[in-house]
C-alpha cells in the first residue's frame, strides 16, 4: 500500500475548511448557472422556463473536480505565498474556471462590464456558450489560462514548458483520465527527466479520475489501483491518493486533500532546497496526486430514474429537458439551491467575505498571475549581429556551405546571450540537423543518469531533446505562452506529427489578437531541415513537404513561411523570425553543402523584400521571354543550373530569375499582410510571359497562392509529387521532374515558338536525364555535375 | 527484484544453440554487407576500396538486436509450430529484416532475380539504399513486413491491430527505446485493455533497450531499472529482463533469451487456454521482455580511438571513411570476417544447412506468413443492401434525418454479417457521432473492470473505443494490413492528430500498388462527423476541415474524398467505400437533423455520378445565368435556401444547382482517376458563367482542384475561413459568409448586370443577415427559418 495512506488527516482549521467548502460551493453554483440560466441568476424568484437558455451547452461532469482543486490550491497559495498557475487539462470545464476567476475579481478586472454583482452574474451566465459570448472551453478569453484544452493531450507538456527557467513557479496541472489515454499525455509524464529542480520550477500533476469519458469508462480508472500506482512510480513520481465517494462527507475530503497538497508542496520544497544547495543535481521523485471523485459530483444523482452522478451521463448537461419538462426544471432548481446561494452571495449578488478571503490577492491569484499572460513578462531576445556569421560569396555559387551548420554558430551566440529566456527544442535532431555549435555554450538538458561517453548532457542544459515531436512542441508552447522564446528544429516530414498541436496554437494566436489584455508573445519558430529533397539515409517515409500547406490554412495574420535559398538568407530569415511576435514562422532549409548565392548584405536586402529578381542570373533587360521562378534551396539550385543551360544553348532567350524567400509574398495583399500588390506581382512575373516555377513542396500550393494573379494561367509549377525512395539527391529531383534538364524541357515546351525550333535541344536534355539516371543507377552517386557544378559554369 | 531473475537458464540443446548463433551471425554479416559492399560479397578476395559503395547509407545500430530476436523467434516457431509475425518497431533496421528473409528463402521467392547464392548476394548487397534498388527501412518491399517503421511510434498499435480476431496469431513486436519515447507508443501499452485472450491472438512486446538514439541516450535506458519494471507492471504486463554486455558470452545470452521466450510463450498459452475454457474473460497480466543489448553489438568497438559499440555513434554507419581510409577499410574487413562467412555460406554462396534448419518452413516463416500480406487472406465484406435503410423523400427537403444515426442502423447489419472481419474504431465518439445502433448487435471491447452501469462494454465487443486517435488509427491499420475491414469515426477537427499516420499509410498503399506480390487490402475508411459547422458544444478548437486538404496531397491513385449532402447519399457512399480496396476514403457527414434531398434511388444515381445537376432546384433549361455549386451537407442546405430566395425574388434568373459528392470529380481526369474530362466539367459549370461554390472546407481547395478548368476565373468559392466560436449553426455560416443571404449577395455581385439593378435586393439580404445575427445574439437560437425551413418554401 502507498505510504501516503498512512498520512494523518491533518487538522484543517475550521475557518480554512469553511473557505474551501464555501468557495467550492460558489464555483459549482456559478458553473451550473452558466450552463443553464438566462436570467434569475440568484433564484430570487422561483425558476421558470423562460429563465433557462434555449440551447443547453457545456460540460458539467469535470467541473466540480476542477473547482475543488482550485479552491484547495487557493488555500495553499495564501498560506504559503505560492507563485502558482492552474492548467486545466479537462479544458471543456470552461465554466468552472470562469466561475473562479469571477469570484476572485480578475474576470471583472479584465472585462469590466461583467461586474461582480447580480447584474454581472446575469451577464456572466448569459454569455457562456452563447452567440456573441464566450466559448464553452477554457479558451484564451479566460484569465489565467495558457491552455485552451479543447483538444486533449497537451496539458502536462504545457505545464513543464511553463516552469522551465521559472524556479519559483508552480504549475498545478489537472489531467483528466480521458486525456490521460492520449499519446502525447502518456509521453509527457517522463518530462521530469528534463526538469532541473535547481533551475526550473515545479509541476504538480493531479490525475483526476472521474471515471468516465463521453460514453466510456476511462482505462486508468479501471485498471487495478496497484497498477496505477506502479505506473506513476515507473514514471518517476510518488503518487498520493485522494478518494471521494458521492456520499462522502465533504469535510473529510477537504481535510484529506488539504493534507495531501501540503505534503506534496513540502516535498517539492525539500526537493528544490536540496537541489539548490547541493553541488550535483539528480532526478528526484516528484510528488503527484491521484484524485478520484464522482463525475459530476454534487450534481443530480439520478435523472428520470437513471443514475447520472458518477457516470458518463454527467459529462455534458445532466438535465436536458428543463424548458419543457417541469420535473427537470424542479430538479434543476433543487440542484442549484443545494449550494445555498443565499449564503454565498450578498444582497447585491457579490461574493460573501468567506469567499473573498478564500482567494489570494493581486497577482497571486492564479487568474492574474502574469506567467499566464506571458506577453506581460516578455523580455526581448538579445540578438547578436548575424552578418559576421555569414559566408563570403566572391561570386554567386562559387562556394558551398552547410546552411544549418553556419546557422548553428549564430544560434550558439543567441543561446549564450539569452541563457534565461531561450531554448532549442528538437526530437533528437539538433546534431543531425547540424546545429551542434550550440553545444559549445550549453548542453542537452538531462536529469536522469548520465554516463561518461554521453555527448553534452547536463541537468542545466538548454537544448531539449526527446524522441517526441509532441513533447518538443508542447514544452515550447508552454515556454512561449509564459513569455519566453524558442526554436523547434525537426525533420520536415515528421513535423506533421504535431499538425493538430500547431492548429490549436495558431487558433490561440488568432484569438488573442482580439483580446486586448493578452499581450503578444514570442513567435513559434520552426526550422525544418533534413527536408524532402535530402533524405539520403531514409527515403519515402521521410519525404513530405506538406506542413507548409497545412500551415497556410490558418489565419494569414499569424502565419509566415520562409524558404531561404542559401546560408546567408537563412541567417537573415532566422534573425527576423526570432525577433518577431505572435506568429508561427516556418523556415525550411537544408543541412547539406549547397551553393552560396548572395553575399550577407545582398541576402539581407533580398530577405527584406522577400522576393526579387536575381539580376546576376537574368539577361532579360526588363523584357523576359520566360520567368524562371524558384522557392527553396534545391529548386533554386536546379533553376540556376537550368538557366545556365539556357544561357549556353539558347543565348538569345531572355530569361528572368525570380527567387522567393517569403512564400506569402505570392499571395494577394488583400489575403496576406505580406502579399504583393497586383502591380508588384505583375512587375516580377509579367502579365503574359511563361513562368516556370520550381518549388520546394507540393506544386499546387503555388497555384493556390497565385490563382488571382493576372498571369496565373501561364505559371507552370514543378515540385514534389509524392515520388521518392532511398536514392541520390539528383535522382530525387529527376523522379519529380524538378531537375535542371526537365526545367529546360519545360521552357522549350511552354515558351511560344520554341517547341518546334528547339526540338533537338529538348532531345539533348531528355538524353542527359536518361544518362544521369543510368549513371546514378550504375554508380549510386550524384551525376558529377551536381556536386561539382559552379554557376555559371557549364553543366554536362 | 523481478521474479524472472530466478528463472533457471534452461538448457538450450547444442544443435539449437548452434542454429540461433549461426543464423544470427549470418544475418549480421548480410546486414553489414548491405550497408557497405558493392562487390566481393563473400570476401573471397581481400577487400579493396572499389568493393565499397560510394555512398554509405543505412542504420547498423539497431540491427544486431533485431537479428538476435529474429533468430530466437525462428527457433520457437519451429519447436512450437507457431503462427507468428515480426513487427520491427525500429524500422530503420531494414537490412536486418532483408537479411533474414533472404536467408530463409522468401526474398528469392518474391524477387527471383535475387537468388540465394553468391550472385544473388551481390545483388542483394548492391540494391540496398541504392538508386533503383530498395529503401533503407523495413519498407513494403520487405516480405513479412506490415510496418514500414520509417516514422516511429506505431509498432505496438499495429501489433495489437494485427492479432484482433486472429486467435492463433502471435505478433512479436520489437519496440526500440527511442520509439518508446513517442506519445503514440506510450499510449499503446494499454492496448491490452481491449484485447480479448479468448478471441484475439497475442502480442509479445520486446522493449529493446540499446540505450541510444541518434545522438542522445534513451530515457527508458536511464531511469532506474526498478522504475522501468514498475512502469511495465503498471501497464499490466509481467516484464522479463534479458541483459547482454558487449563482452558477454553469446551462449549465455542465447540460453537466457531462449528460456525467457519459452517462459513467455508458455505464459501466453496458459492465458489463452484459461480464457478459452472459462466462462468469463478477465484481463490477464501478459508477459513482455525487456532486452538490453549494446547498440551496434558485434560491430566495431572503437573507431579512430573513440568508443562506437554500445554508444549513439553506432546508430548509422560506424566506419565512414572506408573508401579513402585504409585503416577503416581494414577494420571493416576484420569486422566482416569476424562473422566467419566461410562457415555460413557454401561454395555457391548459399546458406549452410545449419542456417536452413534454423528457419521454419513455408508459411511458418515470418516473412512468408500470409497475415503479413493481408490481401492474400482478405475475405470480402458481406454488405447488406443499404437501400432499405434509406429515408423516404416525398419531396426534396420535406423531411429531416440525422444522417449518421440512420447510417448506424446499416452499420449494425454490417457488423452483424461480418462478426469475424469488421470492426468500428473511434475515440469515444461512436455514440456521440450517433452510430449507436451498432450496440444492438455488439458492444465496446473492454477487458478491464466492467461495472454495472456501464454502457455496452464487453470483452467480446467489436467497437474499439479509447480516447486516442493514434490508437484507433494504429489498431485499424494493423487490422487492415492483416486482411480485415474497418471504419474509423472521429470528430473532423481532431483527425489531424493522425495526419502523419495517414501519410505513412497512404505511402504504403501507393508503394504496394507497384509490388505485384502484395495483394490489395481493404480501404482505410474515415467517417468524419461532428464537423466544423456543427460544433455547438465546443467551438473554435473543434473547427477544422483541413484534413481533406492534407489527404489530397497524397497520390491520386489512393485517395478519395466524399461529401454526401444527405442521409441517402451517405448510405450509398459508405456502401461504396466499404466495398472498395486499397484506398483511403474520407467521408464527411453531419450527425444533426438535416433535410433529405434525394430518394434512396436518386441518391444512388447521384453518388454513381459523384457530381450532378439537381434538376429539382434548377430552372436554367440548359442555359444558366449562374451556377450554384455545393459540396457538403451544410453548404448544400445554404445553397438551396439561397436558390429559393433567388427563385422568389429574381424569378427570371436562370439558376443551375450542381451538387458534388465525390470531390475528386472536380479535378482533371489526367490528375485523378475520378476526375471529369474538360468536356464533362464544362457541361456542368459552363465555360463563362458565374459559379458561386459553397464548400464545406477551406475555400482555396476548390480553386486548387479546378485551376485548370476553362471557367476557373468565374468560380467564386465560399467556405470555412477560420472564423468560429461556440455559437449557433447559423451564426457559424454567417461568420464565414457561407449563409444563404450572403450567397444571394454573391450572385448579385458576380452575375453581370445585377449589381446595379438589384441593389435593393442586396440590401434586403444584408439586412436579413443583420437581423439574423441580432436575433441569434438576443435569443441564442437559430434564426427560425433555419430549423423550420422546407424547400422550396419561403425563407424569412
Amino acid at each position: 500500500m502507498t505510504s501516503t495512506e498512512t498520512i494523518a488527516q491533518a487538522a484543517l482549521a475550521p475557518d480554512e475548511l469553511a473557505r474551501v467548502e464555501t468557495l467550492w460551493r460558489a464555483a459549482n453554483y456559478l458553473t451550473v448557472g452558466q450552463i443553464y440560466l438566462l436570467d434569475n441568476p440568484l433564484l430570487r424568484e422561483p425558476l421558470r422556463p423562460e429563465h433557462i437558455k434555449p440551447r443547453l451547452l457545456g460540460h458539467w461532469g469535470t467541473s466540480p473536480g476542477l473547482n475543488l482543486l482550485y479552491a484547495h490550491l487557493n488555500r495553499t497559495i495564501r498560506v504559503r505565498d505560492l507563485n502558482a498557475i492552474y492548467i486545466a487539462g479537462p479544458g471543456h470545464g470552461g465554466p468552472a474556471l470562469v466561475a473562479n476567476t469571477w469570484l476572485e475579481g480578475t474576470y471583472t478586472e479584465r472585462y469590466p462590464s461583467i461586474t461582480r454583482d447580480l447584474g454581472g452574474m446575469r451577464k456572466l451566465f448569459r454569455q457562456f456558450s452563447f452567440p456573441g459570448g464566450i466559448p464553452s472551453h477554457v479558451a484564451p478569453e479566460v484569465p489565467g489560462s495558457i491552455h485552451e484544452g479543447g483538444e486533449l493531450g497537451y496539458s502536462l507538456a504545457h505545464a513543464y514548458g511553463a516552469v522551465y527557467d521559472n524556479p519559483d513557479l508552480l504549475a498545478l496541472c489537472v489531467i483528466g483520465d480521458g486525456e490521460a489515454e492520449t499519446g502525447p499525455l502518456a509521453a509527457s509524464w517522463l518530462s521530469n527527466t528534463l526538469l532541473n529542480p535547481a533551475r526550473d520550477g515545479a509541476v504538480l500533476p493531479v490525475l483526476h479520475l472521474n471515471g468516465y469519458k463521453i460514453a466510456n469508462p476511462t482505462l486508468l480508472a479501471r485498471i487495478p489501483e496497484q497498477d496505477l500506482l506502479s505506473l506513476m512510480r515507473g514514471y518517476g513520481y510518488e503518487p498520493h491518493l485522494v478518494h471521494a465517494d458521492p456520499d462522502d462527507d465533504h469535510a473529510r475530503v477537504h481535510r484529506r486533500l488539504a493534507s495531501v497538497l501540503d505534503l506534496c508542496l513540502d516535498h517539492i520544497n525539500v526537493i528544490q532546497h536540496h537541489a539548490r544547495t547541493s553541488s550535483r543535481v539528480t532526478r528526484p521523485r516528484w510528488p503527484m496526486i491521484v484524485l478520484r471523485t464522482p463525475k459530476g459530483w454534487t450534481g443530480p444523482s439520478k435523472v428520470d430514474g437513471v443514475q447520472v452522478e458518477g457516470t458518463y451521463r454527467a459529462h455534458q448537461v445532466p438535465l436536458s429537458g428543463v424548458r419543457t419538462n417541469p420535473a427537470h426544471l424542479a430538479q434543476l432548481e433543487t440542484w442549484l439551491r443545494s449550494y445555498r446561494p443565499e449564503e454565498l452571495f450578498d444582497g447585491d449578488g457579490a461574493p460573501v467575505e468567506t469567499i473573498i478571503l478564500a482567494a489570494p490577492a493581486g497577482e497571486r491569484r492564479m487568474s492574474a498571475n502574469p506567467h499566464a499572460n506571458g506577453g506581460e513578462l516578455l523580455k526581448p531576445l538579445s540578438l547578436p549581429d548575424y552578418r559576421p556569421f555569414g559566408v563570403d560569396c566572391p561570386a554567386p555559387g562559387s562556394v558551398n556551405a552547410e546552411s544549418t551548420r553556419v546557422l548553428g554558430r549564430w544560434l550558439r551566440e543567441v543561446m549564450r546571450a539569452n541563457a534565461d529566456r531561450f531554448r532549442l527544442f528538437g526530437p533528437d535532431e539538433v546534431a543531425s540537423n547540424r546545429l551542434d555549435a550550440v553545444f559549445e555554450v550549453t548542453d542537452r538538458a538531462f536529469v536522469a543518469d548520465i554516463e561518461p561517453g554521453d555527448d553534452h548532457l547536463a541537468p542545466d542544459g538548454r537544448v531539449m531533446e526527446v524522441l517526441s515531436e509532441h513533447l518538443c512542441q508542447g514544452w515550447l508552447e508552454g515556454y512561449l505562452l509564459t513569455g519566453r522564446h524558442g526554436l523547434f528544429t525537426s525533420y520536415e516530414a515528421f513535423i506533421h506529427i504535431v499538425d493538430s498541436m500547431f492548429n490549436q496554437h495558431a487558433k490561440w494566436l488568432k484569438t488573442t489578437r482580439d483580446i486586448p489584455w493578452r499581450r503578444p508573445i514570442a513567435s513559434l519558430n520552426y526550422l525544418l531541415s533534413s527536408h524532402v529533397w535530402r533524405q539520403d539515409h531514409n527515403g519515402f517515409s521521410h519525404q513530405d513537404p506538406g506542413f507548409i500547406d497545412h500551415v497556410v490554412n490558418k489565419k494569414a495574420e499569424v502565419i509566415r513561411v520562409y524558404l531561404p535559398p542559401d546560408v546567408n538568407t537563412l541567417l537573415s530569415t532566422m534573425n527576423h523570425c526570432l525577433a518577431s511576435r505572435h506568429y508561427v514562422n516556418v523556415v525550411v532549409a537544408g543541412k547539406q553543402p549547397q551553393p552560396v548565392w548572395l553575399s550577407p548584405a545582398e541576402a539581407d536586402a533580398h530577405c527584406r523584400r522577400g522576393i526579387g529578381i536575381w539580376e546576376f542570373a537574368s539577361n532579360d533587360d526588363g523584357e523576359p521571354d520566360v520567368v524562371m521562378a524558384c522557392a527553396g534551396d534545391v529548386p533554386t539550385l536546379e533553376t540556376l543550373a537550368a538557366v545556365a543551360l539556357l544561357r549556353e544553348h539558347l543565348p538569345e532567350l531572355k530569361v528572368r530569375v525570380v527567387n522567393v524567400v517569403d512564400l506569402m509574398r505570392l499571395q494577394d495583399e488583400k489575403e496576406h499582410p505580406h502579399g504583393l500588390s497586383s502591380r508588384e506581382f505583375d512587375a516580377l512575373f509579367t502579365t503574359g510571359k511563361t513562368v516556370i516555377f520550381a518549388y520546394h513542396g507540393y506544386p499546387w500550393l503555388i497555384h493556390r497562392l497565385t490563382y488571382r494573379r493576372t498571369n496565373h494561367d501561364n505559371i507552370h509549377v514543378r515540385g514534389y509529387k509524392e515520388e521518392g525512395t532511398t536514392t541520390t539527391p539528383f535522382d530525387m529531383v529527376m523522379l519529380n521532374d524538378l531537375d535542371r534538364f526537365h526545367l529546360v524541357m519545360d521552357v522549350i515546351d511552354r515558351v511560344p515558338g520554341l517547341a518546334v525550333k528547339e526540338a533537338a535541344l529538348r532531345q539533348r536534355m531528355f538524353d542527359a536525364r536518361q544518362r544521369a539516371r543510368e549513371y546514378t543507377r550504375e554508380f549510386g552517386e550524384d551525376a558529377p555535375e551536381i556536386s561539382e557544378w559552379v554557376w555559371p559554369g557549364e553543366p554536362a
